[in-house]
């Protein structure tokens, strides 16, 4: 089998949450709440969601979405500024074939007494199929998904 | 401290070599002939080289230029096909201080009785500086010497 010409993208997000930094960095490092605007979702099983939160550490997810066949996604953490950056690298595969690599900068900055978060990823689609327009839909969708987690939070004391 | 706001960037490098695909992977997928090519050089000490070519599996380097501050090179492998393509992320630090995270996508294409190696780095520059002139004529600079492995080595059977 011959591997296909892989095809590079990039895309960002840039949100406002009404909640401080703290706040929003807590949504991504504490697995449970993770998971809850991650992982979890009308029709999606998860199989499998583990968080090893520090550089070098690995988070691993296993889900399907109704019944489909199982799509995972193996995300290495590659610097933590705490409430400030994550830096993550992710592998999404379908049916165990790995179909993306990529490269997500996520920097949360304060404005006024919330955060601008801003979401850069860099992707390189293994499959040749430009998949830049789903991803970002996607992403899209996880930081709305974000906002309705971090205001269900009680407020953390920055 | 206040974190730098990231700068995303991207290069990539097409290049022939005179050996085939199997070869040229052999270089990367080899542990000793890589630290050859990839770690070692004039004024350069290595401090540490270790690799574990798999999916998954981290490289790491340390080394100084001239009794200079350590740099360290942490590699983690995102995707392998034998003989055709390698996806890693690697996150670079100078002195301890990580400044850049990066996801290189690696195809080595049969072009006649050689290969055509395409070598897409996409970067996020945690340190604020746009570091992708330096990055890429450093890349460059690896590519010649790798050719310079590839030519040296015995030719593998395809």
């Amino acid at each position: 089998m011959t591997a296909t010409a892989a095809v590079h993208t990039s895309f960002s997000i840039d949100r406002f949450y009404a909640a401080s930094p703290a706040e929003v960095f807590a949504a991504f490092s504490d697995a449970e709440r993770k998971r809850r605007w991650f992982a979890e979702g009308e029709g999606w099983q998860v199989d499998e969601f583990s968080v090893d939160f520090r550089v070098g550490g690995f988070e691993r997810s296993r889900f399907r979405f109704q019944g489909g066949p199982e799509i995972s996604n193996d995300t290495t953490y590659l610097d933590i500024v705490a409430n400030q950056r994550i830096v993550i690298a992710y592998v999404m595969a379908l049916a165990g074939t790995r179909f993306s690599a990529s490269l997500a900068t996520i920097e949360f900055k304060p404005e006024g007494s919330g955060t601008r978060l801003v979401y850069v990823e860099q992707d390189s689609f293994l499959d040749g199929q430009d998949g830049s327009a789903d991803r970002e839909s996607g992403c899209r969708e996880l930081l709305e998904t974000l906002a309705i987690e971090v205001e269900r939070a009680p407020v953390v004391a920055n």
